[in-house]
């Protein structure tokens, strides 16, 4: 498969790539290890030198968990720049987060430094870029905890080794509606040593049809290898979701398209909107932009406005309207969008 | 209450009236009177008079019903142009029908002559006027049963009298909505003497919250009398309507608008309709005109559209095309016409 091919048969499905590295500082206990005394001036240090290593490298503003409110946490978490995790830790959660969002770097977290990049498509090579660019320059400024035998030491040991885990958010609708999805997704779990979860990690159901495919062996890999074996399984996993296409679109044509069009009206016309109804309705719509049956030719403005209007960010960008008026700021929201898009 | 105000409150409620009058021929057995020996000469003679008294009244196409196939005949049952019973009359029925479809005269349905005039919205007199004028020219034509102290004498002793049914054409969706439909409707019953059907006659259910109001009583009434009855109670309903659609707008204004908005929108896209579901979303968005929620102005193209998309009225229309392809027709039909309206 060529390149072209490749791009063809991943560009809508790949929603976002991600990679992520898990970093601890020497002599400083875990985040989590509560009964261990952490010496002030080694903490400080941490803090400061995680902040200089993206000094100079990205734009960037640092946020401490205890000065946001919980509207603007549960924001992040939606924009995938933290995790549930750190939104939690009130005590000495923090962010380095890049202004346009595509770098952020979760201060204990579980682990002390936690570096992401993630990248719109399918591009795991530059995310993984971007981080180590960042985690070259933490290692110059800090003492990073590393072992010779078991590589980056992690506060949980699934992480050990090269405390990486890359991922991509896909998007599976025809798999999911042939039923296929869970026979799928099981033989990457075993084949590949991979996991899957919902769009919000670990736990979170599989909203809107989207997946996190990710690997789970960290040790003993490289991370080119991991890599490598993320974009085999990500290509293999379109190319089944493409083939369930192809007989969903044989086997009941008209109702599919009946069911897109249907979606792509109501998300047209209706006046309100619940979050949970939005993310059924554009993962039709997009299904329908795949198979070319809409006046619209992209997706990503589709997964923008998922985004933008789930809950907490809605909340944000309506300076906190009654949640009774949320869902028809929602609608109206939508419907300029789709407008602007078609 | 003046006639602007009038106007103003039954304009969109009232789809049609109608008046209605049964004859019979003297000296002719009823047609549904199976035993007795018909004189030919004198069923020609009937059959002809008939005919007589609509030539250079009104341009008409006389059908017998042996010569129309099952689509044929439906489709005019659909458009309230002739009854089921004559629809099955395949011996003798026959209709006298008015190219613009306003007069029609059923021959043998349960009576020699039902002469019947439709009018748009709410004009039961212009109706009477113009049956009349038939009805006259019948009786210089031929020997109409009547007698001094029963008046007009028909198969059914419930037509004696006047032989006339007047009836109105109701929409009366937000009453139904509020579920008062039964006690507004059974008040009328007792109160004035009506009764109340669906929109294809007896016992029919109601479909798109169209309701038929027409009088019961035919004996001991003059027919200016039976009209003014009607166009009292007419009136009330439209009033009860009204009622209950503030109370619903009052009550349920964001639901019901989201309602609305959604209908529309899906018969703007939907790539495939079913007839009972267009019912149900035409009365939607006919509400939602009527509530001015929608970027139209008018219900009439949309009472229109249902008659056009009943099932034999779109087989004729699209030269027979498979069942199959019908809801997709419809579809199609909808989005046109709903495009041409805005």
């Amino acid at each position: 498969m060529d390149n072209k091919e490749t791009y063809e048969l991943t560009r809508f499905n790949v929603i976002s790539s991600r990679i992520r590295l898990a970093r601890n500082i020497e002599g400083l206990p875990f985040p989590n290890c509560k009964s261990a005394s952490v010496n002030r001036g080694k903490f400080l240090a941490f803090m400061k030198g995680a902040e200089n290593a993206a000094k100079g490298l990205f734009d960037y503003n640092f946020f401490f968990m205890k000065n946001l409110n919980a509207t603007e946490k549960l924001a992040m978490v939606e924009r995938h720049l933290i995790s549930p995790a750190l939104q939690n830790n009130s005590a000495t959660g923090a962010v380095i987060l890049e202004k346009t969002e595509g770098m952020s770097v979760m201060l204990n977290e579980e682990d002390h430094v936690r570096e992401q990049c993630v990248q719109e498509g399918f591009n795991l090579p530059l995310a993984y870029k971007r981080v180590s660019r960042y985690d070259d320059r933490l290692m110059d400024e800090l003492p990073v905890a590393y072992d010779d035998r078991l590589g980056f030491l992690t506060a949980c040991p699934t992480n050990l080794g090269t405390g990486m885990r890359a991922s991509t958010m896909l998007f599976l609708p025809a798999l999911k509606l042939a039923g296929a999805i869970e026979t799928a997704l099981s033989k990457f779990v075993n084949d590949y040593g991979l996991t899957v979860r919902g769009v919000y990690g670990e736990g979170s159901s599989a909203l809107g049809d989207m997946y996190q495919l990710s690997n789970t062996r960290t040790l003993g890999e490289t991370e080119e290898n991991i890599i490598e074996i993320m974009e085999r399984a990500t290509v293999e996993m379109c190319l089944h979701e493409s083939r369930a296409r192809e007989k969903l679109a044989h086997k009941s044509g008209a109702e599919l398209y009946d069911k897109v069009c249907r979606s792509y009206g109501v998300l047209l016309n209706a006046y309100m909107l619940t979050s949970a109804e939005l993310m059924t309705l554009i993962s039709d719509v997009k299904l329908g932009v795949i198979l070319n049956i809409l006046p619209l030719k992209d997706t990503k403005p589709l997964d923008k406005l998922l985004v933008l209007c789930s809950a907490a960010n809605l909340t944000l960008a309506t300076k906190g309207c009654a949640p009774a008026q949320r869902d028809i700021v929602r609608a109206q929201l939508v419907k300029g969008i789709l407008k602007e898009t078609k």
